[in-house]
């Protein structure tokens, strides 16, 4: 294949070439975390683990993990392995505690970040003659800096259209002639209703590519926002304490994202952060091994997925993760069921009633009392046939039985352009 | 001077190479405009006016003007000179139609903007040490991308903190250490109306520098806002139709704005157009000397101003424009008087009762029925006394009487940070 398929070289390396390229920066980033950081410095010490042990790949598990704990404790700049003279960017995210999780870019980090984020807008065909709207939240949040940066490193026309004001987004979408999207997956669902409202369909229009992120989004899904555009859809996969987006992402072949582990070290984990079996779901953990103002070792991110490691027919030779079908946080034990938002979407979006939007609501830790909240049209607020229809469906689907409660469209509580996939009603009790 | 206290060696460059560089850019402009840009093709046809007939600076005179309706009449890409896979970049701002203006950069644009806004950052002491908190709206609007890629460019550690979230933005200050802020001067008013509900004061903060743009303020609530803050506030000028901000901007003098004439060539016009006499107040023309996406001929940008051509200490030879004094739109004539929103500021400003906030509303196009609305205390609403005081200090400053009325502090609707200062009540009769 041509080299010109491919933003950076790294994405056609052999894996052994990759894998030597991880060990050295393995080496790199444990050495400056520890020299650079008192957090790891003291961390490692307590393990009784000397940057001179890491000797191959799978000497990071005598590494300790980093949770989303550690950077509350560490804020705001305890993380940080360079003078903040060093520090161009700096983004927030919200934390475990009221106080947000602070990242750090050096002039080399935003370099690599740009780059990681072009190499997924190329793989999916987003090229100077593209114009490119991102509507995503820009300043703190990750997801907006970080797609636009690359847009316009590639050389298509990028629109910082932001999120929100849909009307005004599908007037620059048709008047601007916009060839590419990005968005959360629950924003493109709303871009839908409202043009339905508005009479307006995409005949016609040159839209073409969709990359959906920052919220697991199901397989149904997809193919709603794929017919309704007319595009192809790519899930995005990154977060903020790992630059942002560009961590992992689709190729044409739609099935798994590549995961750039020239950057990203993989891990998959289960609860007690062993590791699982090969091809098992677990928790993603990974060790940034370039990030210059904050290294980050053995990240637990909380997102479940498990490894494809085959060849690729786009001839990358990252390996993938599966889509994300969860947070470990938001799983759902049901009568001793792990159950997640995507299946119970998944399984909603079979039905063609559904409007797009559900809630699950739980009661208790455990067993019984679990709602599933789905919009329906007005008209079928109270249709018994249909509650029936979809409690069949999911208890088939899930394995469970789960009561379902029918609302009227547009009446689940949407927060900026997020919908709250879980209620747990025990936190205000 | 050393030249380190220059971001570009243009800034002091001597008058005569700066004239032969605007004659030669100029040149190259309206070449490139007449044969890339079909409207301009046809307006300088129109005139019987050729490219080639650009012999010295004086010759824009022979150029036509552009005005907002043509970017209404030319939407979208009507006034594009270059494909749309040379542009990298898109921003909009509200028209005068119901579309908004849309203007494009190439990559050379970009570089062009980012240095010039760089320029002004430097100019005011924004170095690779400093925390840079960008506290203006991202996406669309071009002040918050244009700071942002300058900060960045500098190496200060640039905050993406968008505007809006106002106790979010004063724990980012605290907690970040941040040093130099950019913001509209109506949300650093909010800013400090926030911090004193909190009971929050900014002694022994490392702030110093602020900068706000995007509207006109006076001397009266620099004074305010220094004071407050502890800091020195620069005013900051540009326009969307000439990249955005990084047009003018104040040095440490704080004595007018230098305005980038090797990038903006510079007129003042009176009403019809005509230049008005040395110093004196006019309409602010701007031809846009390097744009290559969108060269634009004669901007009537709406502003007005008059020019300061003197030597200044800081050493820059670029000639300086008066901060801006009101929009030609938003003048309001009282018994053939011209009065100012700006002016009304800077005399409210003197007043410790007034809370920031005021309205002028008008009832008919000249004469008499002109009220200003201001806010104070709730104690205060039904004060005759201050608002006799007021009645007086306005008549004395502007020349001509206005009625006040007095409303209790927070009732005047800001959008989006910005207060609308002129309400014109004809347009509901
Ligand atoms: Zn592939
Ligand atoms: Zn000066």
């Amino acid at each position: 294949m041509p080299l010109d398929n491919y933003w950076q070289k790294e994405e056609i390396m052999p894996r052994r070439e990759l894998e030597e390229l991880q060990l050295k920066r393995l080496k790199w980033v444990v050495n400056h975390a520890y020299r650079n950081v008192a957090f790891y410095k003291r961390r490692l010490k307590e393990l009784g683990v000397h940057p001179s042990d890491i000797k191959k790949l799978e000497d990071v598990k005598k590494l300790p993990f980093t949770t989303k704990e550690d950077f509350a404790s560490n804020y705001p700049f305890g993380l940080f392995a360079v003078p903040l003279s060093e520090v161009v960017r700096i983004h927030t995210s919200s934390g475990t505690t009221g106080k947000p999780k602070v990242v750090g870019y050096t002039r080399n980090d935003l370099e690599n970040w740009t780059n990681l984020v072009a190499r997924c807008l190329y793989m999916v065909g987003v090229r100077k003659d593209d114009v490119f709207q991102n509507m995503v939240n820009y300043s703190l949040f990750t997801g907006g800096l970080g797609f636009h940066y690359a847009a316009e490193r590639i050389g298509a026309t990028t629109i910082p259209a932001g999120v929100g004001n849909t009307r005004r987004q599908l007037e620059l979408m048709m008047d601007l002639g916009t060839t590419a999207i990005h968005c959360t997956p629950s924003y493109a669902l709303r871009i839908k209703e409202v043009s339905e409202e508005w009479g307006l369909n995409f005949e016609g229009s040159r839209l073409r590519i969709g990359c959906f992120g920052a919220e697991p989004w199901s397989e149904n899904l997809r193919k709603r926002l794929e017919e309704f555009f007319g595009i192809k859809a790519f899930d995005s996969y990154g977060l903020s304490e790992m630059n942002g987006p560009g961590v992992a992402f689709e190729c044409e072949e739609q099935n798994g994202l590549h995961i750039w582990i020239d950057h990203y070290l993989v891990e998959i984990v289960d609860e007690e952060g062993n590791p699982v079996g090969e091809g098992e779901k677990g928790e993603l953990v990974l060790t940034a091994l370039t990030k210059e103002a904050m290294p980050i070792l053995r990240y637990r991110t909380g997102d479940i997925t498990f490894l494809i490691d085959e060849k690729c027919s786009c001839g990358r030779t990252h390996p993938k993760i599966a889509r994300i079908s969860g947070r470990v946080d938001d799983m759902v034990v049901v009568k001793g069921v792990n159950v997640y938002p995507s299946q119970v979407e998944h399984s909603l979006m079979k039905i063609p009633e559904v409007c797009g939007e559900f809630q699950i609501v739980v009661d208790r830790k455990t067993l019984d009392n679990v709602t599933v909240r789905v919009e329906v049209p007005e008209d079928k607020v109270n249709s018994e046939k249909l509650k029936a229809k979809i409690e069949e469906i999911l208890k088939s689907d899930l394995g469970v039985r789960v009561n379902v409660e029918l609302v009227k469209k547009g009446e689940l509580e949407r927060t900026g352009g997020k919908a709250k996939r879980v209620v747990d009603l025990r936190k205000n009790s």
